[in-house]
């Protein structure tokens, strides 16, 4: 004998995120600063020249390591004729960018649901320029990062300019790969035996 | 009938570069900076979420566009369960971290290269630490961004531990996404309409 079962209660969508889960995640930050601690993690092999190849997994986040990845993401970095490779990936730099692309994107759809802006489209361009006068070490007055790097983003949603304007000037403020680049990072490189 | 073939002549690969090759090139850009102006992009499309994929073709370098691509690299940002996505691919923070370990191990190999040092292995462990307070503008005192980034670097060489060391440091110096991330990047978002 079969039953018609009641529909399960809809969660509000918003722009692809529940929007009780922010407000639940916000509500849980709030009580214990200590659940905002993360530590994200690569593991890189060199596999000759300009290639080498990253392996993603785990991480910790909320008090707890993630297991949700049950295998690893491979990415590869190569370089282009240009630059000595033979294009087996993108470049370290235009990984950069990617991550900036989606960084911003990804924070300025987080707040837009939250303020119950549905956003309807979002495709960006960005470009960086370096001098590779600083990474071959031929001037020292010049650096070998990225010199600037500008984005420009097309953003469609159901409210004016203004807000469009707003959104956007707090995503870049708030996103953490766009204050990544723009205040300086402590790197440091250790030198270790793995093995 | 066949005869026997001439061997070509072998160009010195070192660390997987054409040493001749890395000394073409600093000629090059030495007699005119003007081809050491690079500048590269990339095109994000948002999907949904905390998804989104980028596209990778087109630089500018060396005094012309680079055609090297014949078609584009594809590259997917995603977000895990725990920060309301799907594992669609790694996040912008862990991009970040790759692009940084290949950028130090093609600086280290390429300079080694050019000192003749033979590497025979590098693997790099890396870990961010990053407070979630800052995107989510719980607390204005905490960054959103990166707070440190720390490079654990294992490599094999035919030199001594000493000359490692410098290796690395200068490498880390030189490293355009490492010192992208160790200093600060003018960064500027434009809202645009594409179509």
């Amino acid at each position: 004998m079969t039953t018609k079962s009641a529909a399960l209660p809809s969660a509000t969508l918003v722009n692809g995120f529940e929007t009780e889960a922010i407000g639940q995640i916000v509500g849980a930050l709030s009580n214990d600063k200590a659940l905002a601690k993360f530590q994200f993690r690569a593991s890189n092999q060199w596999i000759g020249g300009g290639e080498n190849r990253s392996s993603v997994q785990g991480f910790f986040g909320a008090g707890a390591e993630d297991r949700s990845r049950r295998t690893p993401f491979t990415i590869v970095n190569g370089e282009p004729p240009l630059l000595l490779g033979n294009n087996e990936g993108p470049n370290p730099g235009e990984y950069v960018l990617h991550a900036l692309a989606g960084c911003v994107t990804t924070t300025a759809v987080l707040h837009a649901a939250a303020r119950g802006i549905h956003v309807k489209s979002i495709s960006t361009e960005l470009s960086g320029d370096i001098d590779l006068q600083g990474l071959l070490d031929l001037d020292p007055a010049v650096r070998p990062g990225y010199q600037q790097i500008t984005v420009k983003m097309d953003i469609e949603a159901d409210c004016d300019d203004q807000t469009l304007d707003e959104l956007l000037e707090f995503a870049c403020a708030h996103s953490p790969m766009c204050d990544t680049l723009r205040r300086p990072v402590p790197v440091t490189l250790e030198r270790v035996r793995h093995r």
